[in-house]
């Protein structure tokens, strides 16, 4: 993906007057989570390999809390046990005292344990997902946070990663990274559920190592940003046609198959039906005449939530100053190892 | 794979003499196994886009019997739910009237229903499995019944399909194929779990067609045969190098991640450490001085098992007549649908 690198001056040039609003800023870590999905086997893997005994986790000179996001799940190697972790930061449910499954329990201790003003506080989570989808290395960011935006940017004009804006989808929310201040998802695919890759441990090592220096860059007020960020919007999610009794009726096409990040035209094949016909692509209400990019298609995990692909609007913003000055403004309060 | 075909005449010119021995053989059905492993969705798929309404399942003129292998597994997307039904079907354990797991209630229910003696009763087992390793379209062979290795080898000569010959392996028995007098698994993948791709509902296909004609002319007498069979004989399994605590300190190396059926060398990368050295691959035990070709590498299932790759011996076998006998005298009671 083309990305234009800006002239846009380091942060700390332009960040100047705000340095003694961020006296008063909170101080913490940064959060590095793997196996937020039990079945993902490869970010715990990495976390285990780099907390000993090389130490490459505390390269970037910060304070890391590295942990694995659901053990139980874990264990066990699947994706959840009750509930999907990653669905269960949700306001609401966590403060229900009636909702007492392993997942929401969890997700309580984890904020209370490492959240913002946890017992052992942190102000940026990192968590590390993989997929069954061919996103390759790829960041996913929920809503417009500066912050996150900000790191977002950096780390596409570093290393070219495409981003999935996740934004105003109802039937998907509580994601753990919207928890803390500032946080994303590093994705990386094809992998199978419950599989090890030497390939996909490489690119989250490749993606988290950027990160964690680019956020002790924003510590010391200096963050690289390009001009603009190419971001994949969210604007839906399509399910398998299905027959009554709610099995699928047909399958992702063989030439749609393994192309995330790739437009879909009217018309181009979209699914496969049982008895070999092709079924094109038609432009839901509301995406008539707009081209657009699936992502995500064919996840495992997702068949239970009734998506076979997400499709999204590839949009080229400019990258305001502002962005990149709240990111520095949180990342002063990181602490160093 | 190189597989020579040879001149040995069908077996029908040479198997006369055996119709009046035929005459009291039982008679019965081809079953047909998909889901076996409940997350293994490709051939529920398959078998159910062959129900209805093109009745693919029955071009061969051979009466089928279809069924999901494990129902239960299959609804939750898991391999199994109480132990692996592919190893549930050991005459000791299903004698065993204490034993009430989901899975061995499931394999008594399959026997009493479709086995060669039951209420529905079936000759041939057909069952259909996907993997998360690189076996491409294969076939997984259990012992030496004549039968079988005439159907793999008929397999072989029209598909060239490669086939691991499962064998002297104590730790992994009672499979499913093994419990009908004739059977076999088909074996496709790379494919994550939980995942649908029409390359391997096609690649099932046209394995599960080929074989269901393959029957059809052997209940006729007439079953093509090579004059050499090849077989990736069992030698053994190894497991990823670990940890005291049993996680692992290794994984497959990338140079030899996707390369199944492919030959290893003593020397030749097998692992990689952590800290990314590289763990060479040393014969193990009772294999120095012997090539071995690597099958199963990574399949995510298997992790629990504590495989991580299987080590074959490449063989080539001369395919003696009685191998075809005995399948055409078995295929002889095959009814038509």
């Amino acid at each position: 993906m083309p990305v234009e690198t800006g002239s846009v001056p380091p942060v700390a040039e332009r960040n100047a007057p705000a340095a003694e609003a961020m006296a008063a800023s909170p101080v913490g870590k940064v959060l590095v989570v793997g196996g937020t999905h039990g079945n993902e086997r490869n970010a715990p893997w990495l976390l285990e390999a780099w907390a000993n005994p090389s130490r490459r986790l505390e390269s970037s000179g910060l304070s890391i809390c590295s942990v694995i996001g659901n053990p139980e799940a874990f264990d066990r190697s699947r994706r959840y046990r009750d509930r999907d972790l990653n669905r269960s930061f949700q306001p609401a449910l966590l403060a229900d005292p009636t909702r007492q499954e392993l997942e929401v329990v969890r997700a309580r201790h984890l904020l209370a344990a490492h959240g913002a003003q946890g017992a052992d506080p942190c102000l940026v989570a990192i968590d590390l997902h993989s997929t069954t989808a061919a996103m390759g290395n790829s960041l996913v960011v929920y809503g417009r946070r500066p912050a996150d935006l900000a790191l977002a940017a950096a780390l596409q004009r570093q290393l070219g990663l495409p981003v999935y804006l996740h934004e105003a989808d109802p039937n998907q929310t509580g994601y753990l990274a919207e928890a803390w201040p500032c946080g994303l998802v590093i994705e990386v695919g094809p992998v199978p559920q419950g599989v090890l890759t030497a390939a996909v441990v490489h690119q989250s090592a490749l993606a988290l190592e950027a990160t964690l220096a680019l956020l002790a860059g924003a510590r010391r007020g200096t963050l690289p940003q390009p001009s603009h960020l190419v971001v994949h919007r969210h604007r839906l999610s399509l399910d398998l046609p299905r027959n009554s009794d709610g099995s699928p009726a047909a399958l992702i096409h063989p030439r749609r198959h393994h192309r995330d990040w790739q437009p879909i035209q009217p018309g181009d094949p979209l699914f496969q039906a049982s008895d070999g016909a092709t079924i094109p692509y038609i432009p839901p209400a509301g995406l008539e005449g707009e081209p657009v990019w699936p992502v995500f298609i064919n996840e495992a995990a997702y068949g239970e939530k009734g998506i076979a692909l997400s499709l999204t609007s590839r949009e080229r913003w400019a990258v305001p100053p502002h962005w990149a000055e709240a990111l520095c403004a949180l990342a002063s309060g990181l602490l160093t190892a």
